[in-house]
């Protein structure tokens, strides 16, 4: 039996002293902890990891964590929103996202070319070198192929980039696919649809890609999940697992709640009705802002698996 | 000035009169009678009206209501994800899901071949029958060509439907294209894939289907939009209107809140700093389960519409 | 078993059939027409009946509502906090209450003497009448006596006013005690501080109306809750009850949620393992706005009882 | 303009290094350190500052942080609810508390004397200590007199208790005093009716309390707010500050949201229009599990203090 034990500062606290402290305060501290201790068993036992996240943490500073992680070898697959890929295109050429306010003047935002994105504010001139960033990419692409599923492209795209903390850089570097399964829900979008204008013979295959996700693991593999926000990056990678016979581990961070039913906030127990999860297997799941759990969670777990020696120390 | 007024019950009272007290009452009453007034507005100037729902929805009874709405001709363009179109069709071949509870035995659940979304139940038999139906359609379709745009697809399918409360068969029969940016994540992703291996060359393009909801309206066009949970479904259409000048009116109907950034979070406010909003416009954001909200503020709009002549009163 | 139903829209619609179709729809309006059932049976059997409500709801137009409510012999004891005591009194001296916005300027209200609740404004000037109100009040309470437990004093008041849509008139008038365990957290316990200052000998004997809550009911009774939002309302009603024996039948309608142990959020599950809530008691929580879910779910269980000759028709 | 940093991970991290860099990742990261710098001012100018708890952060670990914080001479004044001051005293006499399950089976839990707090429990038995103590405890306060204001009764049991790690404790120890606007609302309240039963001449005077936190600060000087959670904690402070000129400095942690109108989601830009908060001053308000985001803020503002000689190194 474990018990709740009085929580107390100390100078110079390191965060995996903090997270350890963390396991006996209560509530989502506790819900944390757990999910530090699920990330390790899913490393340890070599499980083939999913990470998911949604396109506004890639707005966010995550963006350069999650290119440290794959750098790490922590996730062995990656899904995504296409804004997410988008950003980390603007930022892997320079652009530079804004701190802003959540109470901001939107229409006078609107006025100056600034899109807000909670606190974050990206500009109209960034998706501008986006685009102009993208279109000859495409051309080089077209050049190779015609028929692309989603996940080679987007590794081709990598491979074109110069930026250690790009997640797409790095994804292509280390040979973790990137699935993006709605990969016309923006910007990028609309540039394969003027691409394909002038080429029609230009396919995004999304059901090869299907494939390709399938193929990414398979049911002798442990497989774990590490899952932050909701949305179908969440279910995506939950399906593939699904197909494959479950997740044995599986770290939902999120804000979502289940009592609209909604997919963002089904938790690891509904999971399991649909054999998402594997009756035994670790789960957990912390509400909160991924900006701030995320990296406590996931920074212990790498204390530790350093400490192993399981990841490299030096980056 | 409006003022607050003391709320009373009477004796059979209408639901448009209950949404008419609402009006006065105070906090979410308030702002869904302000969504009821942007519906009635939209559909009045002859908006066309993107009309986006989750996956979720459609395994609830909001299912029937929306395949009433499409007959009613209330909206113009429907975006929903992969799920649910599944379980349209699931339904639409007799198949039954059962009313649960949040509070289940997951793992007992699971033994069964029961799944669980929120308080409600599919059986695995369900998903089956639905397998045993999309495998012979994907055949005939496929002998009528071979590279299939989402939407166009999803008309052929509707038409093979045979079920008045069907949202697949009401669209094809009313021309209301469905559009589904992300058609791979679900089951039905799974028998694309298994059909692609069969038959190398189909080609499900989903860059030609961006095309067909750019076309889906025009700049000049009044554009209005009623968008029930967040996810690929809300912001596919915003993304449309967005690049067809921004929507004029915009109904929010949601559970997710703005703090983590979210795109299924995000605000009527945010969306005006991208111009997805004209910041002149009617928006409207109202926070609850939509299997009460909806109902609520949509069958108010239904009456008045009814009552101007603007919708046919017999169904 | 129960199916979920294709939800369908019916001109003219009355609000009990609309409640009679939600119950098979999915989430949260399962979750409501449960509370409607709970409510039902609660006053069938003739149980005690506790009604809580944050002051918030007494700023909205639902404190019409729970004057009605009492006029209609629904609850046998209310809990509230003292804002919502102010305001009711407010009201009833004329005072009235703006329908504002979420989204305001809120150093410009406070310079105009506006203060905001949400989307909804009370002036200074309110407060002040209220002020001008309640000193002459207790004035003549302590002619009476000089020592007052909270009910007994709120009573009195109640006495003092006159208005059909008052709680507090209403309340004396049918002899609901009002118990407010927090009677000092608002301008109300300035004004009581104000007049100990004058009168030291003045008493509000917060420890004897525990006593008289606690006999409100009895441990042979069946007891039941309607709990809207959470704080100190809903657990003193719940500690009287549970002091008592515990609850038979309970509905909590909040926004809150479980994840991080507050009382607030506390489901009836939880309850139950404090015997709050007896194990084999009819209990529900619905999550949502109070502004809707309750003039639904009541309006409902209303119909019916009056259907039965439960409760009078004409008020 | 501050911008968007991409986070990375260093072994060995200290968590004052981790909120440096929160502060450029985004969403509720971003409002986290806004906090820290809140408070770090605060304390600089010498503000009076209140803090202010819920009783589920009692049963928690933070309990020991708050004493903890009260012996570094962070907060002026405390107020609470008496959940936490019962709890704090069962901890004080050895009780321990137990980490349990969000998902328990709460009846088999109820036959066991176990009561669950979210994912803690607290077991029947340590109330029936609590009982045991406070018993004789008012038997003493008694002999000293009759009629007690809360602050008062609670620092004479704080005298009376023996533990570092206590609240109440600490708070006598260091002359901070402790409101609790509702002492009659939890078991406590019980024994106040029991005693009273025996001595209807012993008297709770909430009315003086108020006086005494009114006096606690003056319209002259700075005055803060640290608010965790809801409820009247927070409305009390809030409350005591207004009517001494409102409030310098304010941060807000907490789950609950501003959509319905309630006190515990009501924002620091909501408290400006009431003249709580002034128009200029510091406020931030940050969405979360307090077990998680008060350790991070808090750590950090109290090694910048430390490291600049404003609270002691060595505890």
């Amino acid at each position: 039996m474990e018990y709740v034990k009085d929580f107390k500062w100390k100078k110079g606290m390191k965060v995996s002293q903090l997270v350890d402290l963390l396991r006996n305060v209560g509530f989502q501290s506790i819900e944390l902890s757990k999910a530090t201790d699920t990330i390790i068993k899913m490393k340890k036992v070599g499980a083939t990891t999913y990470l998911t996240f949604t396109s506004n943490m890639v707005t966010s500073g995550l963006r350069g964590f999650f290119a440290q992680l794959i750098k790490l070898k922590i996730p062995n697959v990656i899904v995504t929103t296409v804004g997410g890929i988008e950003e980390d295109i603007m930022k892997a050429i320079g652009e530079k996202f804004i701190i802003g306010d959540f109470h901001s003047d939107d229409i006078a935002l609107h006025e100056k070319g600034v899109n807000r994105v909670g606190n974050l504010f990206v500009t109209t001139e960034s998706y501008c070198k986006f685009e102009d960033t993208i279109a000859p990419m495409l051309d080089k692409l077209y050049q190779k192929k015609k028929r692309w599923p989603v996940s080679e492209l987007l590794r081709e795209i990598g491979l074109l980039l110069d930026d250690e903390n790009s997640i797409l850089f790095q994804a292509a570097k280390n040979n973790v696919p990137i699935f993006c399964p709605a990969i016309t829900d923006g910007s990028f979008g609309f540039h394969l649809y003027l691409f394909q204008q002038k080429n029609p013979d230009f396919i995004v295959d999304v059901v090869q890609d299907f494939k390709n996700i399938l193929l990414s693991t398979s049911q002798d593999e442990k497989k774990g999940l590490i899952s932050l926000g909701g949305s179908i990056s969440k279910h995506h990678a939950i399906l593939a697992a699904l197909l494959n016979g479950g997740l044995d581990y599986a770290v939902y961070m999120t804000t979502a709640r289940n009592s609209s039913g909604s997919m963002s906030g089904a938790t690891t127990q509904e999971a399991k009705s649909w054999g998402k999860i594997k009756d035994d297997s670790d789960a957990s799941t912390v509400i909160g802002d991924v900006s701030i759990t995320f990296p406590l969670a996931m920074m212990k777990a790498l204390e530790v698996l350093s400490d192993e020696g399981l990841i490299e120390n030096e980056l």
